[in-house]
């Protein structure tokens, strides 16, 4: 397990994966060499090569062009950019009820301050989308459409190649925010055709701080900056650029790419085994999201009564967070599992654990063995006088045959 | 010297300086760290507790309360989002004539947005502000005074008390792009009454790739961010935060706050070392800039009939450069030195250098032979025929002496 300074097992991926080594030794060796990539001089050009290097990387992972990517300083920053583009006076913009704030915030503000409207697509139990709702809000000739690739919380998938049909049939310009899947499931952007795309470097092993975004070259939409200043990027993205950070990005794209297709495979299996392990202990546990379009890193589980920060804080030894790591509103039930349809009850008794690259099968024993030990001391000090076949697990049960079916 | 690859002395430090060691140390090992800032669990509290130590030791170089500081991804997106949050409907700003663009492009955008003008203040030949026409600029009660603390070509500091004493007469906030001055001269924002400041870590030591804004607890500016999501930074700037890049600001900030005092001093001395040898040897070379208010590290010397390029690319085992090294418009000849009165020129003909904390007594002798040997070639290759005496040196000289006066 990457260091954390103690024993600690990390299941929070989806909040922000450990470094992968290729990425801390280009980060580190770039953080010892000087240069600004503006300059000209020898130390600036090495600079602007190892960023063309990166960019080139990151390009073979999404299927793009070299000169289709910005780097920016993460997702948050490439979300606003592609939203707040395509914004001009009165336009619709349409967002699913589950994208991150990044994105429903961004669109929230952009279509006020433009005097439209956003739409927000539904999803069903299961987390996917509702379609029906899609193309009804199509109708009415959104400038954006902006839908998230997988969904931070459950790891659900959206059909993007649907969506985007939907959305080119209507002339409309469609955005993905694809901060959980970029290095974490294989993505092609030859053939998926997105006119723009959000990644986040430090949610598949790059450093914190730096991410992109795609913007295909022959779409209509103009990138507009958030902020002005030197003509880096091409005026899209004025600041001296993180070399550290994008080469580090690089690195852990060109690692991605070796690697995707072996370790989706086994985060999958770690995940199913982690899932099995704690669902056949705690009877009462259900699963959310989709069963098999989901990433294969995450599980989001229900446990039935038990609430999720009494849970956690009875496991300190494992990292898994009750929703999504965003600072705001830690009080506020989870919006994506509520707009599956689940309870606040339910929302507030359901832990994400997310796995990830360098997650073993020992992590995932000994993070099983911490659940079921956890919510069997949450349920014994909150349920003193009831067995673990109490008539709240049989509840718990018919939950889950509903929600699977 | 910093590794840069090969044996060549680095002098660009305003474009970029090299990591200090306890920077790299601390930023390496968060970056072998893993935890979102915004986890509740163990590690992403050890990563929150990283930032708040970072916060206090950037805090301390400042001499402001923690809590007055937003990170950001750099001196750029802290320009801009201070200029954006000043400016209303109809509302005027001030900038001096010699802004980096991230604020003169930024309160152009600004001002063209909102309705209202933007008040450009000149500056004398030697690079400081024409108090005059602030003071005729501030009756036209603009929302916003952006004036830097030190610029980034010449490195002519401004008297910003002055500016804040007369601003806020009249009612005025104030900004300051101190992105070269934090970490190379004191600053004390308890005495020092801005509004505002933008900082960047590159600058001074840090990683690239981060940065911050100082906004005062108690001014009237309400700051309005640039981007929406989750609610880090108070809401002020969201997006995760970049725990290395902060860690490397927070150990950057408190070496220069150990070591200021005498490393101002030293480079001082070998600025004069540079510019006292240079000068001697060639002697139509003329500085620009205020001799005695200036960053004690920045040498900006115009060689007389001998084009930047030429002589920088006759010496490419030293760092320098023409100007800025902002991206845009390489072949335009500097704002700043014209805004200063020098002629197309005689901008065409200067170089910038600028030493920090690394520079040693060998990299300056070193340095100034690199200099002087390209200039006397350039000289033969240019003009065949005259000798070092020709009739072009006396005028060098005589605008020397105008210049010194």
């Amino acid at each position: 397990m990457v260091q954390t300074g103690t024993a600690i097992v990390y299941l929070d991926y989806n909040a922000t994966a450990p470094i992968r080594p290729e990425a801390l030794a280009a980060t580190t060796t770039a953080l010892r060499t000087v240069g600004n990539a503006s300059s000209a001089h020898g130390p600036g050009q090495e600079a602007a090569y190892a960023v063309d290097r990166a960019r080139a990387q990151v390009a073979t992972l999404l299927g793009c062009a070299a000169n289709e990517l910005i780097f920016t300083s993460g997702a948050t920053e490439a979300n606003n950019l592609a939203i707040r583009s395509a914004a001009g006076p009165g336009c619709d913009l349409v967002v699913s009820a589950v994208e991150h704030p990044a994105v429903s915030e961004a669109a929230a503000e952009v279509a006020a301050h433009a005097g439209g409207t956003v739409h927000t697509i539904g999803v069903y139990r299961d987390g996917t989308l509702r379609l029906d709702e899609l193309e009804e809000a199509l109708s009415a000739r959104p400038a954006l459409v902006s839908i998230m690739a997988a969904n931070n919380e459950t790891g659900v998938l959206n059909d993007l190649d649907l969506v985007v049909k939907l959305s080119h049939e209507a002339g409309t310009l469609v955005h993905s925010d694809a901060t959980q899947l970029v290095g974490r499931l294989p993505i092609d952007l030859r053939k998926l055709q997105l006119d723009a795309l959000s990644l986040s470097g430090h949610k598949f092993g790059a450093p914190q701080g730096v991410g992109g975004l795609f913007v295909r070259r022959d779409t209509a939409l103009a990138i507009r900056p958030l902020a002005y200043g030197g003509g880096h990027e091409r005026g899209q993205r004025p600041g001296t650029l993180n070399v550290p950070g994008i080469v580090g990005l690089g690195a852990a794209a060109d690692a991605a790419a070796c690697h995707l297709d072996q370790e989706m495979v086994r985060v999958r299996l770690l995940r199913d085994r982690f899932e099995t392990a704690v669902m056949t202990a705690l009877p009462g546990t259900r699963r959310n999201g989709h069963p098999d379009l989901r990433l294969p890193g995450v599980s989001s589980l229900t446990f039935d009564g038990l609430p999720a920060d009494a849970v956690l804080a009875a496991m300190p030894a494992l990292a898994a967070s009750e929703g999504s790591a965003c600072s705001s509103g830690a009080l506020e039930p989870s919006r994506v599992l509520l707009a599956m349809g689940l309870t606040r009850d339910e929302a507030d008794c359901t832990i994400r654990f997310s796995l990830g690259y360098a997650t073993t099968t020992v992590d995932i024993d000994d993070a099983a063995h911490h659940v079921i030990d956890a919510a069997r001391r949450v349920r014994a000090a909150l349920y003193p006088n009831t067995t673990t076949t109490a008539s709240g697990l049989a509840g718990g049960q018919e939950g889950q045959r509903r929600h699977d079916a």
